[in-house]
């Protein structure tokens, strides 16, 4: 019923014209408008249960970020944040679109940061593998299974290798990055059969100690998944993981959820296309399922883990109780958050100073911790 | 010009009566509400350069957070929280006011947690000894410096040991707490003056490797600050220091300044009195001289380092830009953020088994840095 009455207020309020308060509020106001500002504030939070936060807005620069980072936590929403594709079509139209300029830069990425990719098929899954020009003699026996991102439907083919790349050349690893099949043709559990039958094949010619699986968003949540599944399957686990920002609840379930939407600038907010595309891997699944939201998993004799996030992502949460859920399993657990970033920008830039530091540090816990 | 315009907008909103959108916000619209929210919202972030929010409702509970952490995480703002004091007597009394409660509670804090507690004067200067029941013999030879927080102004006396019996107990060290000197009376530096005096007499009689110096908040800052002056000084530095959600950058310089603000039930914001309190204790000082600001100074050659924060922490930028600026000097640096907690809520009931497991997770990271 209260509800529904702030439901029919907000309704009331855009049909009156009102366009919300984000254009009328100063970054700092100060003076009688802050006083003013805090007097109501103080009001609206004088009760247990809810936090009330007013209308803000947040100016960039932000301090201790490169120019090459500012430009990305300072780019508007994406255009298709809360696209809404009614079918398998529309689906698959809005994919491709998303696919098409990540293809086309790959060329040129390659070139720059010196690796080789291959198309290969392992256990019938599609797959790249990806090899660096110049590779460390620590790294020569050991081997990198990379999971992608993309809320589980976007990044086929091609589309996901950039940051395949950005590891096989900032770490000097060779890097397998599998092609797994995605909605809207291949619901859940298709993605994870790829990504399970590929692993099994890998570990018959390479000690699993030797080798490392990583991935950000649905590719942080594959990767705990993963490593759920070879538990219960009985088959060996990787040397060390590096699920970035992990997806780890597919559900709206998770603080920054609230706190950070609106202010994310790649995911924006759980009920835009992301919510419709995890409903549509989960094909009716339990979203709790741990196969979908490993937070939900049991993380004991997990590998050494290092998490990647940042102060507006959306994800901060997930990732955190993933961080917090791992040291209480008591799994060494190492945690990198960066300042001002949104939802996975530490992969999205190869010439942000901050790219490279991330990555980086991925490879050196891998180095860490990798048999050789 | 463009911000004076914003500033008389709150301002006739207010005279109006428009008490905000705090109020009229539902947690998650959905249907025609939450597509006419998406589509201002996408309208106000359609330009590069500014992160426009609305006003959002965030209800507790919080997932995976304990309910006594969540009676904390849902508690209204502290009354004090836009505290203005006018004049010495005015900061005296709120001072005095907010010693009062935790003073009282310190006995059968004492008791419960099993330590003991001494007066002491160290180097002229005022402090406690806080010894507890257990201490594993391990820890015989070590000792534990705790600087506490308050904004340089909270916590005389007994007031702030607190958290200096937590970490004793659940810990198993003794531990000596500084009480320093500060405003209205003592501006900078003379806290950080005596700090540094205990620090320097604890030296002469105990191993610097088999002692950690630690503190949130403002002891956070101070720690650090601590580390640079002794460095400075050519004083031996500790063998590790926990700067738990420092207030490393004393000025509004720090993206959660702003994405946080009004979120955080602790602080809620830097324009209240804890800005004020800043430019209270700073007496004029410029606020990035590295030791009111120790993010600006030189974190070469630190001792390993724990930090500590939650998402909805005011001060979490604070503590990534430090752990961040620690990793890229080198420095074996640890981050642990807790899901949903505003600032210090680690720290304030000992019976949330996140506090055990914060002071457990510093203890452990002791164990393993310092010489014994």
């Amino acid at each position: 019923m209260k509800n529904n009455i702030k439901i029919l207020a907000v309704t009331l309020a855009a049909a009156i014209g009102f366009t919300g308060c984000a254009q009328t509020q100063s970054q700092n106001p100060t003076g009688s408008a802050y006083t003013e500002l805090a007097t109501r504030q103080g009001a609206a939070n004088a009760q247990p249960g809810t936090r009330n936060s007013p209308p803000h807005s947040t100016l960039t620069p932000v301090q201790d970020v490169s120019p090459q980072m500012q430009a990305l936590i300072g780019a508007p929403y994406p255009p298709h944040f809360n696209a809404d594709p009614k079918n398998a079509a529309e689906w698959k139209e809005l994919i491709a679109r998303r696919a098409a300029p990540s293809i086309a830069g790959l060329p040129a990425m390659k070139e720059k940061m010196g690796v080789t990719v291959e198309p290969v098929t392992i256990a019938g899954v599609k797959a790249f593998v990806v090899t660096p020009k110049n590779m460390p003699p620590a790294n020569r026996g050991r081997l990198l299974m990379h999971i992608h991102g993309g809320g589980y439907v976007f990044g086929p083919g091609e589309a996901a290798l950039p940051e395949a790349i950005l590891l096989a050349s900032f770490g000097g690893f060779k890097v397998v990055s599998v092609d797994y099949r995605m909605p809207p043709d291949f619901p859940y559990p298709a993605a994870m059969d790829d990504a399970m039958a590929v692993w099994k094949e890998l570990v018959k010619t390479t000690p699993p100690k030797n080798m490392a699986v990583f991935g950000t968003s649905t590719g942080g949540a594959m990767t705990l998944s993963l490593v759920l599944r070879a538990k219960t399957e009985r088959v060996p686990l990787p040397g060390a993981i590096a699920p970035g920002t992990p997806w780890s609840d597919i559900a709206k379930i998770g603080d920054t959820y609230e706190t950070n939407e609106w202010i994310d600038n790649i995911l924006v907010t759980w009920d835009g296309w992301l919510g419709r595309a995890a409903k549509l891997y989960a094909g009716g699944a339990d979203l709790k399922d741990p196969q979908l939201s490993p937070i939900y998993g049991d993380f004991s004799g997990f590998p050494p883990s290092i998490l990647t996030t940042g102060t507006r992502d959306l994800f901060l949460s997930n990732t955190v109780r993933t961080h917090r859920k791992l040291r209480r399993a008591g799994v060494e657990a190492d945690l990198n958050v960066y300042e001002g970033q949104s939802h996975a920008q530490y992969g999205l830039n190869p010439d942000a100073p901050e790219t490279k530091e991330a990555f980086t540090d991925i490879a050196r816990f891998f180095d860490r911790h990798l048999g050789r």
